[in-house]
C-alpha cells in the first residue's frame, strides 16, 4: 500500500487539516475514507476526470454508495447555473448535514463542489481530491470557494475549510501539458512572495517539473502547500497576509474577464499577472531590472504567457476595481519588496498603475 | 430624538452586536449608521416595504449614496433566482468587501439579503432592519440566512452574524393582520420552549398584542430576542441546543413545501407544526392533555390555524426527511418534556409518529 510522501497540516483549531502528498493515495480506502463522515455522499467531478478517476475513488469507498455529480469541464461553466446543478444533486442524493461533498478535479470543480458544500444545509464537510497541479498546490488549500459572477471572477463565495485534501501525485501523469505549466506558474508565486531559496530551485528544477519527475512534482507541492499552510493558518480569512497569496491576481482577474472566462487558463492569466506586479515593483524601485528579466525568461522557460491582452487602460482598471480587494474605492496591490518577499499596498502613486498598464494593454 | 426602548447584546466573541428595539428607530442617523462600514451600501427590499419605509432608511443615512434593490414580496420570491437579482445588484453597486447590505423587510428580505451579503466577496457586513414582527423576533437574529431549494426550504444557505439588528416597532403600525398573527407563532415558541413564565404573560396579553399595544409588543420582542440571545449565544452553528429554536418547525417546513411556498406564512406553519409536536410530546408522556388543549385554544385565539394540509403520511414523511436536523437517516425532533424546557430528540418511536402524522394529514 502507498503512503503519503508528505502530510501537512493546516492549522486552524478545530478546523485543522490534513494534505496528503504522494502516488496512488486515490486508491487508498484508508485515507480516503479516514476523512468522511457517515452519512450520504455525493461525488462532484467533470466530464474529463470521470472516466479517468471516478471508478478508483469509487473502489476506495468500498462498498458505501454514493451519488454522483458530473459537469461540464472548463472555468467558463464555473456559474450560478452551474452550483445549481450540485444543489440539485444534493437534495436528489438527500445530503444532510451529516454527509459531504468529493470534489474530484482541477480548481473549477473544487471551487464549485466547495461552495456548494458551503452553503448546503448551511455549511457541510467537503473532501478535496485535486486531479491538477495548480488544484493541488493552490485552490484545494484553505478553504477559498467560489464560482462567478459575470462582473468578476469569485464574487460569489465562501470560506469554507475543507476536512481533508488528497493530492495524488499519478493523477499528473493525464494532466495536459498546458495545464501542468498553468500549475506551475502558482509554484513559481509562492518562491515569488516568500522563498527566494524555493524560487532557485524551481529555477534549477524547471526541465524535471516539465517532464514531471515524480521527485520534483512532490517537492514543488510540498514546498508550496507548506508555504500556503504557514500564510493560512495566520489568517484564514484573509484580513491581513492571506491577501500576499494573491500576488499577480488582479491583474489576472482582469486579464480572465477581458479575454472571457476559460480563454486564459487562471494560471496562465497569474503568470502573467505576476509579470505586471513584478514591473510596478520595478517602477518603485523595489525590484532591479534584472530580476525581473530573470522572472520573465523563467515564464517564458516554463511555457507561460507574458503579454496580457490588449484591453485598454481604462478596461483594465475598472476590471482591477472589482476586485475583493478593493478597500475605500483604491485597489490594494500585492507587490514584491524583494524577491521572497511581498507586501499589501494600496499606497502607491496611480500614476505608476497607470504607466505599466499603458504599455502592457493600451 | 428616540433612544432604544432595549438594546440586547447577542454574545459572540467578535461578530457580537446589537439588537437595538424601540418606535421611530429607523429614523434615527445615530442609530442606523453607527453599525455601518465606509464602503458601498446597497439596500435590499421589497415592493410592499419601499414605498413605506425606504425614504426613512435613506433619510437617516444622511447625505451617503447608497443603492436599492427591489424584490418581488413573498416567500415564493425566496429563490437562487431572486439571489441572482441581488448579486446583480452588488455587482452594479460596485459592493466591495468594505461595503454592506442593508436588509429592510421581513423574513424573506432578511434571509435573502443576508446569504448575498454571507456570500458575495466571500462575506461582507449586513444591517438588519426587520419589518415584521417575526423577522423581529426571530429571524432577523442569529445569523441565519438561507433561500429555499425545490426540495425544501432554506437548504441553501449560510451561518452569517449581522453587525447590528434594528427593531423598529413603529414598522408594526403598517403589517398587515395575518402577518402580525404569524409573529406571534415565533414569540408563543419561546415561551413553550424557554419560559412559562412569558407564556402565560402572552396568554394574558395576547388582546393587547393583537390590538398593537406598543408596550406589550415591546416586551414580546425583548423577552423573545432575551432567549434568542442566550441560545444562539451558547452555540451558534447549531450543534448542540440552537436547535430548540426549531421547535415545530420540522412539522412546519413540510406544511410550508406540500401546501407550496408562500401560501401558507412561516409563522402559521410554525403554529400547526407547534401542536403537532406538542401532541407528539403529549403521546410520549411529556404534556397533558389540558396542556396540549391550552396551547390549540392560545393559537385559535391568536388567530392562527391548527390544521395541517391533508398531504398524507408519506408525503409527510419524505418532507421532514429533507429537514436539515437529519442525522444518520433519522430525523430529530424537538419536542417538550413539559410547557418551557424543550429537548432534541431522535429517540422515540417512529410508530408514535407515525400514529400523530395519520391523524393530523392523512
Amino acid at each position: 500500500m502507498n503512503k503519503p510522501r508528505h502530510t501537512i497540516k493546516i492549522d486552524l483549531g478545530t478546523r485543522s487539516y490534513p494534505i496528503h502528498i504522494g502516488a496512488g493515495l486515490l486508491a487508498q480506502r484508508a485515507i480516503v475514507e479516514a476523512a468522511l463522515p457517515a452519512g450520504p455522499l455525493l461525488v462532484v467531478t467533470n466530464q474529463t476526470i470521470a472516466p479517468l478517476y471516478l471508478a478508483l475513488v469509487q473502489t476506495a469507498l468500498g462498498g458505501r454508495s454514493c451519488a454522483v455529480c458530473v459537469l461540464p469541464d472548463g472555468e467558463s461553466y464555473k456559474t450560478q447555473a452551474t452550483l445549481g446543478l450540485v444543489y440539485d444533486a444534493l437534495a436528489a442524493a438527500k445530503v444532510s448535514r451529516d454527509g459531504a461533498v468529493i470534489a474530484l478535479g482541477g480548481g473549477v470543480i473544487g471551487d464549485i463542489a466547495g461552495f456548494a458544500a458551503a452553503t448546503w444545509a448551511r455549511g457541510i464537510d467537503v473532501l478535496q481530491l485535486p486531479t491538477t497541479l495548480l488544484a493541488q498546490v493552490d485552490s484545494s488549500v484553505g478553504g477559498k470557494t467560489a464560482v462567478n459572477h459575470p462582473a468578476g471572477k469569485n464574487l460569489i463565495g465562501a470560506f469554507h475549510q475543507p476536512v481533508g485534501v488528497i493530492a495524488d501525485l499519478s493523477t499528473l501523469s493525464t494532466l495536459p501539458e498546458r495545464e501542468l505549466r498553468a500549475g506551475l506558474a502558482e509554484v513559481i508565486k509562492y518562491g515569488l512572495i516568500h522563498d527566494a531559496t524555493f524560487l532557485d530551485w524551481i529555477d534549477a528544477s524547471l526541465s524535471a517539473l516539465l517532464t514531471r519527475n515524480e521527485d520534483a512534482l512532490a517537492h514543488a507541492i510540498q514546498r508550496s502547500c507548506q508555504i500556503k499552510a504557514e500564510i493560512v493558518s495566520l489568517d484564514e480569512r484573509e484580513t491581513g497576509p492571506r491577501a500576499l497569496l494573491n500576488f499577480g491576481h488582479t491583474f489576472a482577474h482582469a486579464i480572465e474577464a477581458a479575454a472571457g472566462y476559460g480563454e486564459w487558463l487562471h494560471g496562465e492569466a497569474v503568470a502573467t499577472g505576476m509579470l505586471l506586479a513584478a514591473q510596478m515593483s520595478e517602477r518603485l524601485g523595489f525590484l532591479s531590472t534584472p530580476e525581473v528579466t530573470r522572472l520573465r525568461e523563467l515564464l517564458i522557460r516554463a511555457g507561460l504567457p507574458t503579454e496580457a491582452p490588449r484591453m485598454g487602460v481604462a478596461r483594465a482598471l475598472e476590471l482591477m476595481a472589482l476586485d475583493k480587494k478593493v478597500l475605500a474605492g483604491r485597489v490594494r496591490l500585492v507587490l514584491l519588496k524583494e524577491v521572497g518577499a511581498a507586501v499589501v499596498t494600496a499606497d502607491y502613486d496611480p500614476a505608476v498603475l497607470q504607466s505599466v498598464l499603458q504599455q502592457a494593454v493600451a
